[in-house]
């Protein structure tokens, strides 16, 4: 079976975001008031796995060995059926 | 009322992502065959607003002014009162 995950990689809460705060000055310099900025990244992968169990299995492999720093990010994982 | 949005930036689907090319290989070099990687960014935003509609106003305004380069990038939005 085909498969489409969407991996959310975000900043833990309790880590400083650099980015989050760098976006926030510069929504603030246009005008809007905001905060509580955070930057996450979010990957989406396309893979062959045998059936939803065995998927999960591979994303929670990509998420732990290489997409997420588990020091100072989470990630959550979307997975769906291909077409 | 306060608001939550968010904004996901991802690449257009007709744009190459070097990015998503990147993390292809290297979850190939630890044994895991996936394509069509994409990589996009996801900012999760808080701001007052006087009501829904003056929300999605505003994260429309993050989008096209300084999140998302529309020569190469999409972005959607969700949108939720906070708290």
């Amino acid at each position: 079976m085909r498969f489409v995950a969407t991996i959310h990689v975000r900043p833990r809460r309790e880590v400083r975001d650099p980015q989050g705060d760098a976006v926030a000055g510069a929504l603030r310099s246009i005008g809007l008031a905001v905060d509580g900025v955070r930057v996450g990244k979010e990957i989406v992968v396309r893979f062959d796995a045998a059936n939803e169990g065995a998927a999960r299995e591979t994303t929670t492999t990509m998420g732990k060995e290489l997409l997420a720093n588990p020091v100072v990010e989470d990630f959550t994982v979307e997975l769906r059926a291909d077409g």
